[in-house]
């Protein structure tokens, strides 16, 4: 089962290996992870999607909060939360294919980021499913390559904290 | 000076926690990380932006090659690429204020992904200068969270591939 964990650090030069390094001890699969500053000074926040049952999860939890960097760890359950992933596509075009492609992008929401005499640049967002789904419709054009974010989360409003999941500590 | 490189790497348990090592053992400051599928099987795409002068950059690039799982290290110059950050941003509502949030949101292309009674997400993609622009224009409204995917990057069509910076190593 694919799970979320939202784990805000504080950037060290240790914490990035130290908090990967955890999860392959343990035998978690890292299936993407996207890592960027967050409100305060010097905090950063990582969204980290692995699979694994609820007692797996709880395990590493337990241990994340162990380590001297991470401050806090929540699980967001797919149910109450906001997920989306960023993703870069570069399509094969031509000029007469151009207009086609364009098209295309729309159905999905995308957005033509840059378009060249060989190629079109498509931003997508979405969750994992519709980027996947994107990239296949692409695929007959020629995907030439393609950049993903991993997932990005946020708890929805009024959505209930997942009681045992969240444990905050002090900063140190 | 910050910098962004694109590393491929087969994402076995050992990958992550190496090539995140490698940075905070030479001194080099993450300053964001986004890790997804990439489109071979079994093989992960890795942007990240880090700061550092071209021969700390050179340096990297060889001590990365060098790791068992690293299929490719290209560095992004931002004239010739294509860059953006995925964000979601949590901010403080009422009914009476939903209408300024959501003009605000259009203001930086932004979309509205979530609506309660107490906040609006709304979900942000662009240069990060731009992701920290609008997260000060809604700092007035109270920010209550946001979550970051960091930068996803691809080179522009036809843009040329920067000398002595992509080496391509047979994958193991």
């Amino acid at each position: 089962m694919k799970r979320t964990l939202s784990i805000w650090f504080h950037n060290r030069f240790s914490a990035l290996p130290r908090i990967t390094g955890l999860f392959s001890g343990k035998g978690f699969p890292v299936e993407s992870m996207a890592v960027g500053v967050a409100s305060e000074d010097g905090v950063t926040r990582m969204t980290l999607t692995t699979l694994g049952d609820d007692s797996l999860v709880e395990r590493i939890t337990k241990q994340l909060h162990r380590l001297i960097d991470v401050i806090q760890v929540v699980e967001l359950a797919s149910v109450s939360s906001v997920e989306r992933e960023l993703a870069l596509v570069k399509v094969q075009s031509s000029p007469a294919r151009q207009q086609e492609i364009v098209q295309l992008a729309d159905v999905f929401r995308g957005r033509v980021v840059d378009m060249g005499a060989r190629t079109v640049t498509v931003e997508l967002t979405g969750r994992a499913e519709k980027i996947n789904a994107a990239i296949d419709r692409f695929s007959p054009y020629g995907v030439v390559e393609f950049s993903r974010s991993g997932a990005v989360a946020l708890k929805r409003d009024d959505a209930p904290e997942r009681v045992g999941k969240t444990m905050a500590v002090t900063p140190v």
